[in-house]
C-alpha cells in the first residue's frame, strides 16, 4: 500500500549539491516526490531549508529509500532517540546496525542530548558508552557494546563545497595531468603555509618512489622546516631513505648520476642490518649511524612516525608495525586531528589512510599513474584534489616553492 | 697496478645471453678482457664453453667486475670451496655477505663436495649447516648461523631461454596490449593443461577485481576442476567473493545487472561478521553460510590458501594472517614445489609471491594496468609472460578454453 | 553601480543540474542572486520553473554571469531576437561571435519565429541563412556570412539525465574498470538490439588494434548482421584488416598463433600496393583480392566509411582521404542522424568524432587507456559510458552477446 | 633436401648483440648452424668477425632464415651485385621488393661498387638511380622506377651500442617512472649542450599540453636560446601557444592562477580567426598580434617548424599542413639531418616522426603515460631513452639547467 514519509534538508542544501542528490535518489530508487516547503537562501550565504513528501509503494519501500537519504543529510523531522542494540559477541554486528559514512555524525539520546560521534570514519559502527558516542571500527567491536541501528536519532552533515579562492575549490575534486603543473605547485605551496600559519597539522603518506626519483632530500627538508607534523609511510620508504642516506643509493642506484652501483643491490639489506644492529631507527640516528634524511629529520624534529608493515618487505627494519590491524590502528591515532594529507607515490598507504579520514580533512593526491590518483579521490574527502604528475619533479619544485 | 684473473662460463651461454651480458658487464665497468678459449655448440643443443681473462687497473677492480659476472653465472676456475662467517646477531649480516640471486644456486664444500641451495629466492643469504645449504631472508637469520661470504665455491645457474613453440618462448619476456588476446589466452589455456598433464602444481595470485569485474564463477570453477593447487590473495578477495556468495554483490554492486544496491555498502560488514561469528570459512562452508564461489572450492577441494593481511582490510576475516612476516613465510611455504604462477589483477601479492620465486617457475602476469604488468615482469622468473587485459574478460575465456 | 537581471529556468532543471550549476556559477563569479519563483515539478515527471535575480557589481559583471548561465539554458525573460553581424573574412569571426555548446539550440528571428540550429556540433558558429540557422565550423565561414553574436535571441536546451534502466543511467557518466565486464557487455548489447529495433543508426570508430588483437572476426560479423551503419577509421585499422584477409597477419603477426611471420613485415605494405593497383578497396573486393574482414562485410553491405589520413600513415590505401579538413569535414556528414557511436581503441579518431556529435548521441567508448576513455567522456555527450577493457576480449564477448 | 650457406658478421657484433640475435633467430625458425670462424676483438674496441654456416631442411628453408639475419646485418660473403625491378606503376611495389630497416644501408652495383642508401628510414623501399641508392615510401615510387629485390648486394650496419658515460648508454633503451628525476633531466640538459657544442641539430616534436601545463615559457626560452633547430607540431600547440600569448590563456584556463576564465571557451577560435586574417603566424608577429611565445621565437630566429594537420583541429591556422601525406614529407625533409629529436607530449607527431627517422639518431622521449613512452621506444633508434613524467614540471627543470 502506497505510503508517504516526511523528510527535512536544512543548511546550504543547494550549494553542497545535497538536494539535487536527494531528488536524484528518489527517483533513481522509483520513488515519488512532493516539495511541501522550499525556503532557498536569498544569499549565497544563507542557509536554506526544505521539506519533502515521499511516496513509495509500500513502507519497506519508503524505508529504504530513507535510508539512503539519510546518509545524504536528510533528517525525519519527528526525530526520535538513537536506537542501540548490544553486539552478540566480539567483532560481530547486531541486525540492522547502522553503517558510518566520513561525514561528521550526531546521535540524539536522552530525548534531546545530541552527541557528536568522535573520530569519524567510514564503513565502521556507532558505539555510544554512557555520554560518549565513538566511532569503531569492526574489529574493535567488544561483545555487548551498544551499536546504533537502523537510523533513527542519527544525524550526518555532509561538508559544503568549499568556496572562495581556494586551489581546492576549482579543482573541484577533479584530477587532470592537463593543467599548469608549476602553478597548482605554488598553489599547494600556499595552502600548506596557510594550514601551518594558523597552527593546523599536516600529515605525509609518501612511498618509496620518493627516494628512487631523488626527491627525498626536498621531503628531509619540507620536515626540517616544519611543514610535516606526521609522517605515514611503510618499510621500504624508511629502508631507502636510510641506505640513501648511508651509501648515496637506492636500490643500489646512486642518485647523483644514475647508474648503478657495484654490489649495490646489497645496500639495502647492508643498512637494515645496521638498524637492526642498532636497535632502531632513533638509535642508528642517536649512534650516528644515521646522518641525514628523512627518517632522521623526524627523529631530530621528534616528528611521529607509522611505518606499517607489507608482506612485500624486505627486513623489515625494527621500527615497523608488522601486524596490520595494529599498524591500521597506529595510523588512526596518528592523523586523529590533522587538517591536510599530501598522498605521494603510495597506493596502498594513501588508500589505508584514507579509509580513516573524515570528509572535512583536506587531500591533496599525487601520482604518477592516474589509475591511482582516481582511486584516491573517489573515497576522497570533501576537499580533495589529485595530481598526476612526477615525485621526482614535484617534490623539488614544491619544496623550493614552500622554502622561498 | 694491472690485474687479471680468468674466469669460465659454460652451458648455452649464448643462447641465455649469458655471454653477451658478460661481455657486457665487464666493459660497463671500465675492465678488459681476452677470450682465451671459445668451444661454441656446433648444434642448438649442444652446450658451450668460454675461458676468458679479465683484467682490470688493480686487485679490487677485477674483483668488483669478477663479483658482477658471478651473479651472471660466470666461475673462477681455480675453484676453493665457500666461505663463511658466523652471524653476529639475529637479523645481522656478516661483513661481505654473498646476496643471492633468483636462480639455481650450488656451494663447495670440503673441497669437492656442491651443495644445491634449497629454496632459492633473491635477496636472501646463504646459510650452510650441517650438510644443507638454506636460503633464509634476513628476517630469519639467527646469531652464529654460518654464512656465505663472498663468492667464492658458489656457483648460478641461470636457466635457459625457454626453447620450442611455447607461449613463454615467443612472447620473450614481453608485455603487449596490441597482441591476438583470443589467441594468447587458448595459448596459456594448452601450457595449464601440459602442466596439469604431467602432475604439476600451479598457483593464482588472486585481487578482488576478479570479484568486481564478474570474473569469479570462472575461477570458482578452475579451482573446482582441479586446476588450481594453491591461492594466494587477500582479505579482500575473500570477503567480496563471499560477499558475493551471500548477497548477490561486491561492494554493494548487483554483479548481474551492475546496479548498486540499496543498503549493499553494509553487505561486506555482514559478511565479514557471519564468518566471525562462524569461526573460519571452513566452518561458514559447513555451517552452509557460504554455499559457493573461490573460497567455497578451496574449502571443498582442500586446497590451501594464504590470505595475507594488509593496512587497508576490513575487519578482517579470521583466515587472515595479520602479521605480515608470518604471511610472508607462509607464501613462501606455500609456493615452494609450484611449476607456475597465476598473477592476476593484485600487484601487493603478486610483488610478495614475485619475490619468494626461483627463476624457473613459469609466470604470467594479468592486469588492466601497464606499469603493473611491466614491474612483475622486471622481478620475474625467466619464463615470464605478461598480458595487459581486462580480468573480468580474460577469466570467463580462459575458463572456457579450459573446460572446453 | 550595483545591477541585476531577471534570467529564467524552465523543464527538468532539477534532475539535469541545471539548477545547481546556475547557482554555482553565479557563486563562483562572485555574483548574487534572489530566488523570485520556484515552481518545483511536484512529480519526476513535471517540468520545473524558476525566475531569479542575478545580482553583480556592474554591468559587465552582471553580463559576464549571464553569458556562462545562458550556456547552461537560462535565458532572458524579456527575450529579443538574435543579433548578427556579417564576417568581416572568409574564416574570420566578428567581434563578439556566439561559440556553441553541442546542446539543442534554438535563435529567435521575426521577433517570434524561432529556428532550430541544424547540425549543432561543439566551438562552431550560428549562421543564419533566410530561414534556415546553421552551425558552421569556423573553416566553413565566409566572408559576409551572417554570424550570431551575444547571445540574446539564443536558447539552449541541455538534454535531460537519462533516467529508467538503461545502463547509460546507472553508470551516469562515469567510467570504471572495476565493473563486471560481461555484464556491461550484455547491456551494451542490448542498447544496440533496442536502436536497431527503433530504426536507428550505429556508428563506429574503429583503431587498428582491433585487428592486433585479433577482434576484426568479430567487427566483421557486427556489420555483416546489419548493426554498423557507418565506420570511421583511419588508413592503419583498413590496412591491416585487408594484410589479415590476405596473408593472415597483422603488422606481420599471425593472428591464430601469435608469431612473427618471416618477412611478414612486408605484408602490410604488399596489402597496400595490391589495392592501389586494383584502384580502391571496392575494386579489390569486386576483383576478389579482398575476400573477407571489416571493409569487404562494408563494400558488400554498401556501409559507408570514412578513412581519414594522419601523418602515421604508410600508403595510403587509395580510399584514405589526405586532407584532414576535407576528412573531418566527410566524419560531420557521416555521423549527421546517428543516435549511438561505439568508439574503439583509437583516440584520434573518436576525438575527431566527438567533436562534431551533439549531446543527445549515445556515446560508448572502450579503450584498455583509462586516460583515453576519461578524455572522450570529458567532450562527451549526455548519454555517455566508458569502458576500460582490453577490445580484443571485449568485441568477441559483445559479437556473441548480439548474435545470440 | 638438407641445404646449407655460409654468412658473414664484422664489427661490434657482440657488444651491439648482433650475433646473439643472429644464433636466436637461427635457432627460432628451427634452422641450426656450425661456427666456421670466430675471431673475438680482444679488446672492447676491437671488432670481431665470425663466419656461421646457416642449416636449413631445404633452399627454400634457408632462404627464409638468411633473409632475417640480413636485417640484423649479416651478409653473404660470395656477395652480387643488388638486383634491381621496375615498379610495374606508380606506387605499386615489385614481387620481393626489399623492405628496408632504419638502419645505415649500402647497396652493391657494377660488380664492387658501394653506393650509401640516402635518407634510410623504416617500411621503404630502395631504389637505384644512375650513381644514387635512394630510400623512397611507397607513396614516392613512380612507374619504371629500378627498386631493390631479394637481399643480395645490400649490406646493413646496425649502430653498435653507445659506450661511454652516456645517459644513453646506461639508460640502455629502458623506459622507467622510478629513476632520479633531476640527475636525469641534468645529463640531457648536458646531451643537448654537448651537441650543440659540436655543431649538431636537435628537433623538437612537442603536443599542446607543454602549453596546458605552463611549461610553454620554458620551451620559448630554449629557441630563443638557439636549443631547438626544428619544431614538429600540430595546430594545437601553435594555437594554444598564441591563445597563451594574446589572452594569457590556454582553452580557456588563465595559466597563471589555473581558473577558467569567464567567455574563455572562446579564445582559441579568436586566436586562430586573428592569424588568419593577418595571413599567417609569420605575418602576425610582423604586425605584433603575436608578442611573444613559442611560435614567436621561432619566427624570430628563423627556426623552420612543420605544422601538421589532423582531424581533431580547430580552424586550422594557415601554416598548418592539412594534407597528411604533404605534411609527413615536410617532416622528413626537416629531419634531414638532425642529431637528437626531443620527443614531448605528442603520441601522434611523435610516431610520425618516429617512423622517419635513421637508427642513428639519438630519441629522447618524454610523456605523462608509460605506454605511449613505450610505443615511441619500440619503433625507437639505437639511442634512445624513455621518461615518464610531467612535461609541466620537466620542461622548466630542463630550461633552468640548460640555462645554468
Amino acid at each position: 500500500m502506497r505510503t508517504m514519509r516526511e523528510i527535512e534538508l536544512e543548511g546550504h542544501i543547494i550549494d553542497s549539491l545535497i538536494m539535487t542528490k536527494v531528488f536524484d535518489k528518489i527517483m533513481d530508487m522509483n520513488g515519488e516526490f512532493e516539495v511541501l516547503t522550499f525556503d532557498i537562501g536569498k544569499r549565497k550565504t544563507d542557509p536554506s531549508y526544505a521539506r519533502l513528501m515521499v511516496i513509495g509503494k509500500d513502507d519497506e519501500h519508503v524505508d529504504r529509500i530513507i535510508s539512503e537519504l539519510h546518509r545524504l543529510g536528510a533528517r525525519l523531522p519527528e526525530m526520535e532517540d538513537v536506537e542501540l542494540a548490544p553486539a552478540p559477541a566480539d567483532r560481530v554486528v547486531p541486525k540492522g546496525f547502522y553503517s558510518t559514512t566520513n561525514h561528521p555524525t550526531h546521535v540524539r539520546i536522552h530525548k534531546n542530548e545530541w552527541l557528536s560521534v568522535e573520530n569519524i570514519e567510514m564503513d565502521c559502527l556507532i558505539v555510544v558508552e554512557n555520554t560518549k558516542a565513538l566511532c569503531k571500527p569492526l574489529a574493535m567491536i567488544k561483545k555487548g557494546d551498544q551499536v546504533a541501528i537502523g537510523k533513527k536519532g542519527i544525524r550526518v552533515v555532509p561538508p559544503e563545497r568549499p568556496r572562495g579562492r581556494s586551489i581546492f575549490e576549482f579543482m573541484g575534486g577533479k584530477t587532470s595531468s592537463e593543467r599548469p603543473s608549476e602553478t597548482l605547485i605554488s598553489q599547494i605551496a600556499e595552502e600548506i603555509k596557510e594550514i601551518k600559519k594558523k597552527g593546523g597539522k599536516i600529515a605525509v603518506v609518501a612511498g618509496p618512489a620518493i627516494i628512487h626519483t631523488g626527491a627525498a632530500p626536498s621531503l628531509a627538508k619540507m620536515i626540517k622546516k616544519g611543514y610535516v607534523d606526521v609522517l605515514l609511510a611503510g618499510n621500504a620508504l624508511a629502508v631507502h631513505d636510510i641506505e640513501y642516506d648511508m651509501y648515496g643509493t637506492s636500490l643500489g642506484m646512486n642518485i647523483e648520476n644514475a647508474e648503478l652501483v657495484s654490489e649495490g643491490h646489497k645496500n639495502h639489506i647492508y643498512a637494515i642490518s645496521e638498524i637492526i644492529r642498532a636497535g632502531s631507527i632513533a638509535k642508528a640516528v642517536e649512534q650516528k649511524i644515521i646522518k641525514g634524511g628523512i627518517m632522521y629529520e623526524c627523529v631530530k624534529k621528534n616528528i611521529p612516525f607509522v611505518l606499517a608493515g607489507s608482506i612485500r618487505d624486505d627486513g623489515p627494519l625494527p621500527d615497523v608495525v608488522t601486524d596490520v590491524m595494529t599498524a591500521q590502528d597506529a595510523i588512526r591515532r596518528a592523523i586523529k586531528d590533522v587538517d591536510m594529507v599530501l598522498m605521494m607515490a603510495t597506493m596502498l598507504h594513501s588508500i589505508a589512510t584514507g579509509n580513516c579520514l573524515s570528509s572535512y580533512v583536506k587531500t591533496i593526491c599525487i601520482d604518477i599513474n592516474p589509475a591511482t590518483v582516481t582511486k584516491l579521490m573517489d573515497r576522497g574527502t570533501a576537499q580533495a584534489i589529485g595530481i598526476v604528475t612526477d615525485v621526482g619533479t614535484f617534490l623539488p619544485m614544491l619544496g623550493e616553492k614552500l622554502l622561498q
